[in-house]
């Protein structure tokens, strides 16, 4: 494999995908699972990704996403919605199936679940919210790796009406919201404004700065 | 190197860091490297990274975050701060650098700062804020497979005060509030409690759905 700074250097926010190269099913498997190991907060995983292949869904999507083609030249949309609160419900199925995997309880876990208990399910709901939306993110960095890792290409877009996609998946019946698309496929080059320009950052001076 | 997926199975949230064991400047370039380099919304990389290594600032630091022990054991402390907000100056300054850089200038591209600048900087400060600090994690999703890439040892943290450690580092000042930390070092095994656990997740089925 890369080394990860290469896959960084590879991958940019495809424009154009070729609608005709779908990735195959064992390459999306991958990076999926590349998510579901991902770290988060407590280890709650406060999110799901829900893909959609469906043309008609992504058309409708499509629609309410400034009409950005790769939602529908990929062959896959990756949804990640996060869960709208933290319950003293999903707070507890993360604690008891950690028990339940490690045979184990432990005081210093237990007391850890309490914390969270006494603390997260008190908070406003958009607080949660925004906390939970935030482990997607991480999820998200790694999905754009392990996508780049497998030569596939992906597009993750903020750009669209959350509440409209939200209603077309049914996720607020699920408690979920979602925070970000992706959309996988394959680059088609010669109509993609974007590949061959130069990616650009900040420097070092302006990215980083050094307290020693 | 590694698969990313074998990355993420080693990786955990070291409890207990060697003190004696730095990790050496070059990796923590690389780890830093590589979140420069990573995506953000509309490239505007809206955060950045102070590196603290000075022993005194972590010892304060730790007596913010619930005496983690990590952040004065590890020999580096990453702190991802995000943009207070989106100002006019600061969107500007981004595609500024794009064009400068691309020696060109994009009427597409143009349109696209037009539409930021009419919007961003009219929402409130800390929607903005939060939609900054996501961004934060995209690069904390970077991170934390750059340092497994190079075995360097992580433990992300939000467990900390957030207002005070924004006042030991003077971040506010330069419009910068930090959401998370990260301590790089090297796992003491013998006395990690977590080191030999079970690394639990949800099964792929309830944390995966499709509409296929």
């Amino acid at each position: 494999m890369k080394k990860l700074l290469d896959l960084l250097k590879w991958r940019y926010a495809t424009k154009k995908m070729n609608p005709n190269s779908p990735v195959p099913a064992e390459k999306v498997e991958y990076i999926l699972e590349t998510v579901r190991m991902t770290a988060s907060s407590s280890g709650l995983q406060p999110y799901e990704i829900i893909v959609v292949t469906q043309p008609e869904v992504r058309e409708k999507i499509r629609a309410i996403a400034w009409n950005q083609s790769q939602i529908t030249e990929g062959s896959h949309l990756l949804v990640f919605a996060a869960w709208d609160d933290y319950t003293e419900q999903r707070i507890n199925m993360m604690f008891d199936l950690v028990n339940e995997e490690r045979q184990m309880k432990n005081e210093g876990w237990e007391a850890y679940r309490q914390k969270l208990l006494s603390t997260y399910p008190q908070r406003d709901a958009a607080d949660n919210f925004q906390h939970a939306a935030r482990q997607a993110y991480i999820g998200l960095g790694t999905a754009l790796l392990a996508a780049a890792e497998l030569e596939v290409d992906s597009t993750p877009m903020e750009g669209f009406d959350a509440e409209a996609l939200d209603e077309i998946l049914d996720l607020r019946s699920r408690g979920l919201r979602s925070v970000v698309i992706l959309p996988l496929g394959y680059r088609e080059s010669e109509n993609d404004w974007l590949v061959n320009l130069k990616k650009v950052r900040r420097s070092r001076e302006q990215f980083i700065s050094e307290l020693s």
